[in-house]
């Protein structure tokens, strides 16, 4: 698979005929896929198709495919997007004083493990500055001052937008986000939170497992939307906890989790195995 | 260890010496401590042990012990129990339609795995009638009428004193249980309950959690107390799922769940390795 | 999906366009696909299908699909299996002394849990027959005599072939079936092995696992084939241990290991979502 | 727990009255146990022990506790051994090519997560270098030149002792250490292999786990010893794959298994809650 691969995503609502449609779109030009899956939500009838295909010997440049199919997209009513496998989307950090997320993003990036470009980390401490000149990434420090949120925001924003991202990732950035800030950003948001949602929405919620007695405690990733910790869930992961363990303890063993499932959100993300509708997700893994 | 063994269960406030307290009357008496744990809670400062000794060569008789270790617990304030092995503790099971619960202790029950007694089912619909006669177990059937809930519960208690029962179990018993009935059954009321708590309490958990999208589920055992799905949690566990499972797959997945957290809770409770402080439990495995 | 549905099983070399002519042919007739996923094994350029589509409005009989199919799959030189929804596979049981997989089976069975039929339980110990008899199964008892253990095949192959089975599974069945048996048996046949394979070939896997003294222990569900312990993994599951487990305590872990294993890989079969290739499988699930 | 605290082990036959005497030295001179966990082998008769108490009142100096004890363990034939906590385990880390394990264990050691010193990186490559040099720990290169494997182990060795160290961890070392070396180095040594041990010893096993098609891998931390693959397990986790998962995938999914599997062991050794007897470990965790 180290040829060039398009990649085309589409949702629509369920009709007969799709997959034919799709795939014969392929065949017709040449193409060859190399995988596909979809999925059709008998309740709503959304129906969500992923679709790989090579671009050695199919017959369509691959900056014309988006005008090649829109004629089946305009017939069928679909969303589509079409996603060339050589473009390394931006991805902008922003994080506060925890730096595990962080770490782990730029060790796996380093080492070409995610094949993603990091054009800036953002963050309102300067904690995570060792780290950006460890990785030789450009660092922005934007404290937030009291009652100078919105002025913040701004800052992040236009730092953000001067170097252009596709997908900003939250490594455990503990400002909650403004709807203006999000629907201003112009792209996917990645938050991960530190419980098994939707147990322990909010602050501290490794403080409220270790009140409750759970026996799990979990970590999410999420795209995140005005409605705190209700985004629709990426991917989530657990472990077990049990009465030895103190409050620092489940903070110890979250961290992993934390790292872990942020890590897969974020892959899965940009291999545009994420499709989302309504508050859920499709993970096409 | 076929020879009878005694189990000493201690909780009090957490002071120099338990330990060594303990161990020396077991090993004065020439007792030989086969297991021992504890745990202190170091935010509340309780402490607890369970301390499980051979009767073999213990120059105390079993019947005694109690009277013997008294003043001990009298100098260090301690609430303490003695159990020993060769009693089988009296299982009352309570249950409405879903069997699966049911039909695995029973399976356990029969094949020997759980040490107990089964003296009674007693349910609020007739499906469980097959299998209580399939397993040759006395079959109790008190239906709930309109307006005469509490009606059916005094049948239920009444049941459940004549026969004599230690441990009541609810294996999906969907009816909740009033605080009189809880304060007059005598003996702990484990429940399982279909979800990941505390996400998800109250009815329908997994219609909930098929909205939300969660990546996850999970079951949760835990003992009955007057505040609904509020319990302290005895053991919980997880299965993955993902968008291709329905609502009918969820409570599939779940069921199965269900059953393991089930049977570990009730096993956990007759080897008296669970003892409940505040809202919590610490589970000595 | 209450309707009847077919579900179309394809291998073959992979080529180019075989999505579009699979998903055209069911188009063409007026079909609708309910459910569709392949896989390309890379390296040896195997190209695996299941597609599920409905029968209503489906232009082509259930009986004559196969033959309005095979012209496709002559020319892709395509193995393919047509299966309809509505006919329950035989599965007959093999059970030796331990009892829990079998009981596990009967009681998804009874529940409506696993579409199928059980024609007859065999077993060469009487243990067994006091659940055949609670579940209202046929049973035969066809002890090994030593030195006649081909004499007993021969009487469990007869025993099969006289109800006529689609599907055979050994519910921890310790004899070790010989070639000769697998092949005339005339169906795949699943086998329960009670470690983690490769870990633990042969007798006593979790004496093997006490005493290299691992941390996790597992369960394997795989096609029976001539080699031991060899053939294609279904299913696999494992659960934590620790130094306070004794070889008893394995084998109790792993009885529900093994229980939940063997049922998911029975109902994998069953719907038709395990596909064989080499020594290998694809689970479409 | 900020105090100083020593951790007591001890290893020896089991018999009456152990918990009794040890909790008595350290209650009769004016210890507090804050935490105390014992196991006993039933089948090999051996019993281990790990007891930590508050040196805050205790009677006697740390530096003599090994001298009051020692009557003790003398009188029950007892090995044991007593650490303080404030004093900082040296770790000297081998590493060869791949630097998952390695950048973990750097992370986490600047981050204070991990209470120990690395006073030295060894290499038989010089990728490790720039990890290295970014957090800043002495980097030595001593490649195995054809023929040389002798001379380079007695460089390893001398750099080794040179520092001293008490605990040499291999991150992904991919030479097999000689008797010689494991006899000479002086302290234990922690390898984490890439599989689910006693699955797929030697090389490549992600290859290996591959072509056999199984359901899960694994990843295995255990002490190292002469014979290769072999010693005492002291932790092990696994992760599901599937049909679509190449080799690369098992590989990627792999090192994120290897990781977290390395990290627990170090931590579980370093706060010495890993006793060996035999071939196997005891983890008070």
């Amino acid at each position: 698979m180290s040829n060039r691969t398009a990649i085309l995503l589409i949702t629509c609502q369920d009709q007969k005929g799709l997959v034919a449609r799709v795939s014969g779109f392929i065949h017709d030009f040449g193409g060859n896929i190399l995988d596909s899956d979809h999925h059709t939500d008998r309740e709503t009838g959304d129906f969500l198709m992923r679709t790989v295909f090579d671009l050695e010997g199919f017959q369509v440049p691959a900056e014309e495919i988006e005008t090649a199919f829109r004629p089946i997209a305009k017939v069928h009513d679909m969303n589509f997007q079409i996603h060339i496998s050589d473009r390394k989307p931006n991805v902008g950090i922003l994080v506060s004083q925890y730096d595990h997320c962080l770490v782990d993003v730029l060790q796996r990036f380093r080492r070409g493990e995610l094949a993603i470009e990091i054009p800036v980390i953002i963050s309102n401490h300067q904690t995570a500055e060792w780290w950006a000149r460890a990785f030789e990434i450009p660092f922005q420090y934007f404290p937030v001052q009291p009652g100078e949120k919105a002025k913040q925001e701004r800052q992040v924003l236009d730092s953000l937008h001067s170097v252009g991202v596709d997908l900003v990732v939250l490594a455990r950035y503990m400002q909650i986000l403004t709807e203006t800030f999000l629907q201003q950003v112009g792209c996917p948001v990645i938050n991960i939170h530190h419980s098994f949602l939707p147990a322990f929405v909010g602050a501290k919620p490794y403080h409220q497992a270790y009140d409750r007695g759970v026996k799990i405690i979990g970590a999410t990733a999420h795209y995140a939307t005005a409605e705190l910790d209700e985004g629709p869930i990426i991917e989530q992961d657990v472990v077990r906890v049990g009465h030895r363990d103190t409050v620092q303890d489940l903070i110890r063993k979250g961290r992993d989790l934390e790292v872990m499932v942020f890590a897969r959100a974020i892959r899965l993300h940009i291999e545009r195995r994420v499709l989302v509708y309504g508050r859920k997700t499709v993970v096409f893994d």
